[in-house]
């Protein structure tokens, strides 16, 4: 497995692969890895000749306030992980590397964003959109894969290539669970034990207002209230939103119809988490 | 040659262009094509295998008072022109193509554009970097071409594309003259015969300007004072700016140094003139 640190260095190797015609799949991450990732560049491995892994902590989708230095990062860990899975590539930047002080451009994303974590994480899919072009570019990927755990991100991926018309295919991989049904995360270490048995609720709310919509519940405000009142019931967590929301479009909703995504965040003591799941009622 | 009109068939075609390794030059225009398009073919003809003009007048790149409904469009004359010089495929796409209603990405430029033409065309590039982005994934183009008669587009694109790592090389084109050193322009026909006659003295005064550098002098005051001298002395045009600023950054500068621009914009009655001229002093 190689490791390329420099960012013109890798934009030479990938040319290289490009030119060659291998197939190359990217699996974008800012490191810690865990078995949510890992489940990506399974996928990934699957599917393409050369697999691919970024590791970069990207500055510009953390807010003033947001846990940017503190943020959990263990590359030698990452590596052995990265390896034992089959990654062929880690690219692993320097943020002066990537975003030089001369740094010309702002993107913004004005769509999407104004729902889920996008309402009160300003700038923060800005920050997603303006790395990702870079990555896009630099590693010439022909598919990158997301988790669908957070699904407003793919959402936004899947337009920012759309409108872009980026030469690249996203790749959405359904949220690995623990057994007990709690989405992987970085952040689930940051959970007292207490918590960590609770959590799982958060997964049970989602599931019974599933099951409560393919049972013809078609009231958006119903299937909220419900999931709200469960977690409340059975976790100490306090609820930062419960949303119900067409799919991918984002938009809120009364009565459901089509593909409908139903997304929760949970503030515990020192982490926030967050789950989802989609119904298609077409189906 | 080969006329596409439709986004979706542009990406198919050139998609299989690159996995081919042709080398791919493109040449992006709002048509109503001239010689100095026609400069850039040229030369994109000598440098690839496959020769790719745009037409598209980019409604993002126009101001609310400016004249993009008015802007010159004559697509047949385009296509002899384009066909005579060796263009082997023009991609003519529609506005609702180029940019759905559902398109979810503003990109702002947020260097060099308070300065030359930038300070009174708001948004002006950033609307040429949203339709760049787009065309370059599109073309999937190795080489873009622009003539260096817009030297502060020059300067932004090479900015594009150097900090979204676009893998695609800007090749600057030297501007085409008449005999007389007039830079070629779409714009030179409204000029009165006396003006076209005095016109020529822009080009000279920048001449002088760099010879004058190139003999010692290095306070911009001075460089800009003698341009403007000359211009009123020689014309009956009206100065909208003389600047003397560093290349590429486009930064004011006081003592000369390093790559230099200096740039004019000059209204005559019915047309307005840009030139410029860079002097490197570590040449």
């Amino acid at each position: 497995m190689k490791i390329i640190t420099s960012v013109a260095a890798m934009e030479k190797e990938m040319r290289i692969h490009r030119d060659a015609n291998k197939s190359i799949g990217f699996v974008p991450t800012m490191g810690y890895l865990h078995e949510g990732h890992m489940t990506l560049v399974k996928k990934a491995r699957e599917e393409n000749d050369l697999v691919i892994l970024s590791i970069f902590v990207n500055p510009l989708q953390f807010g003033p306030n947001e846990d940017f230095d503190s943020y959990p990062r263990d590359f030698d860990r990452d590596e052995k992980l990265a390896k034992n899975n089959g990654v062929d590539l880690i690219f692993y930047p320097q943020v002066e590397d990537m975003y030089k002080d001369s740094f010309s451009f702002e993107v913004k994303v004005v769509n999407k964003v104004n729902v889920l974590c996008g309402k009160k994480r300003k700038g923060h899919f800005d920050g997603v959109a303006t790395v990702l072009i870079k990555l896009f570019n630099i590693t010439q990927a022909n598919k990158v894969y997301f988790g669908m755990k957070d699904a407003q991100q793919v959402a936004i991926v899947q337009s920012l290539i759309k409108d872009f018309n980026f030469p690249i295919e996203l790749v959405p991989v359904n949220t690995v669970r623990e057994e007990d049904g709690l989405a992987k995360s970085s952040r689930n270490v940051y959970l007292t034990e207490y918590e960590r048995q609770e959590a799982p609720q958060i997964y049970k709310a989602l599931i019974s207002a599933k099951s409560a919509i393919i049972n013809g519940e078609k009231n958006s405000y119903n299937v909220q209230n419900a999931i709200k009142e469960h977690i409340t019931q059975h976790t100490s967590g306090v609820i930062d939103y419960v949303e119900v929301l067409s799919y991918p479009e984002l938009e809120t909703i009364g009565e459901l119809s089509g593909k409908v995504l139903i997304a929760v965040a949970v503030k515990f003591t020192k982490a926030r988490l967050i789950d989802n799941i989609t119904v298609d009622m077409k189906l």
